[in-house]
């Protein structure tokens, strides 16, 4: 099975586009997690056992577990390992090097830590990029524009008249064709979305920046999707998360994963 | 201590610009330590100390350690605690990322592996970089141009007649005066390298690239040091690590860190 056929198994099996992303801050976990063994996974599989039925996907972001050390890197394993087998695992690392050392990164990802996908930054080119498309049921999300005002210095500038971020757009069509790419587009701007989803019309697009970074779901949904509604997948991870700070967390992740989901579709199914 | 300071302090201790890359591959490590408990831990521990009194700096790659799962991340943590006091890590892990994911990185490769200075991809701009320049006392390499084939395929591009990789130097400059800059630039062309160079006087220049990838050390010493014949990073790792194969993996790796020594000494000696 592909990423891709995995991917739409998913949404369609939970008629969603929400990924929820498993970004875990020691800090923010309900103080009855802190006291016991492992919070962060316990956290982490009360979340999965509470929304499983409500994404396409889960998205843990390798920084949130690196900045625990040891401990961060069972939590993960163990995390990735509790989700149910037909929802992909997208390992948010942005990782890029030259190709020995992305051949390690791919196996970090696809091997050690079991994830079906793995952002990466594309600044290094095709050889740094080329170790993660080797594997047909996996997939490379290549970091295209991003939400943050720092997507202004070099994400923005223009060659030619044409914005860097749409020639990543074009490379990771072309280079669909070795292996299964995707795209990471933030959700800030609805026309850049629009441009992206025209440039790469059948490629799987990452959309961080809703929830806490204000993006809006109307404009994901809409510029996003592709032609069938589809191949969108809408990350949220701290208003998810933390909806509650209580021992009611799970409860409210689920109500605002099923609000997400609910907004998505409506604008989707208006749109298509 | 700076940063800067402490790399100088090290660089003039041991007189040299060579820094040993700590790549360690379980497939090529000698076979008389593969039995052993923890043999990547034992094979650094092994290299840093014969070649300690040779060094300016170690740079472990951590996808060398994400690929070995737990144990991996075990011996990086032990590898960077056996770097003698005076002597920089560099952890070479290329992350880049929102500002509050970058705050996690920044907190990974400080805190969790104690390293004194990362690599910093900075294709997501400014507040990607900002939480790695907090710290005074480390250091954010920024990718500017990298030694793979792939470089062509964004670095190299024009934004008005200037290519990619100056601008992010020319960004480098400014953010330093937010904190501590470096970067990173590939050994393969003498005269980007000398570009580099003299848009970033001040700034340290990591050069991976040398040895296995085919760079030559008379440019890099030449093109690559500072005004003093300093500031230059020159990152050697498959032909130090694997000189042999051996028992004697260790004396063959210290006379190869030798060779490296003198030859960029010789050079920068000359090109000053």
């Amino acid at each position: 099975m592909t990423f891709l056929e995995k991917l739409r198994g998913a949404a369609r099996a939970n008629d969603s586009l929400v990924c929820v992303g498993l970004d875990v801050d020691p800090a923010r976990l309900p103080r009855h997690l802190a006291d016991g063994p492992d919070p962060a996974f316990r956290f982490n599989r009360a979340i999965i056992d509470a929304t499983k039925d409500l994404v396409c996907a889960y998205k843990p972001n390798f920084a949130f577990y690196g900045a625990m050390g040891g401990r961060g890197w069972e939590a993960l394993v163990r995390t990735v390992e509790h989700v149910p087998e037909g929802i992909p695992v997208i390992l948010d690392a942005k990782v890029g090097d030259i190709g020995n050392t992305a051949e390690r990164y791919a196996r970090m990802a696809y091997g050690e830590v079991g994830a079906d996908a793995v952002t990466v930054n594309p600044y290094m080119g095709f050889d740094a990029v080329e170790p993660f498309l080797a594997c047909p049921d996996r997939c490379a999300f290549l970091v295209c524009l991003s939400s943050n005002p720092g997507s202004a210095d070099l994400q923005r500038l223009r060659v030619d008249g044409v914005p860097l971020y749409r020639i990543v757009a074009e490379k990771a069509v072309a280079w669909n064709r070795r292996g299964p790419c995707g795209l990471v587009v933030g959700a800030t701007h609805a026309s850049d979305l629009k441009e992206v989803r025209g440039v790469a019309p059948g490629l799987p697009i990452l959309i961080p920046g809703v929830g806490a970074q204000g993006g809006d779901l109307q404009t994901v949904a809409r510029c996003g999707a592709d032609a069938d509604g589809e191949l969108t997948v809408v990350n949220v991870s701290r208003s998810v998360l933390y909806a509650s700070g209580g021992e009611d967390f799970a409860q409210a992740a689920r109500r605002e994963t099923e609000r997400l989901r609910a907004d998505l579709n409506r604008y989707r199914k208006d749109g298509v």
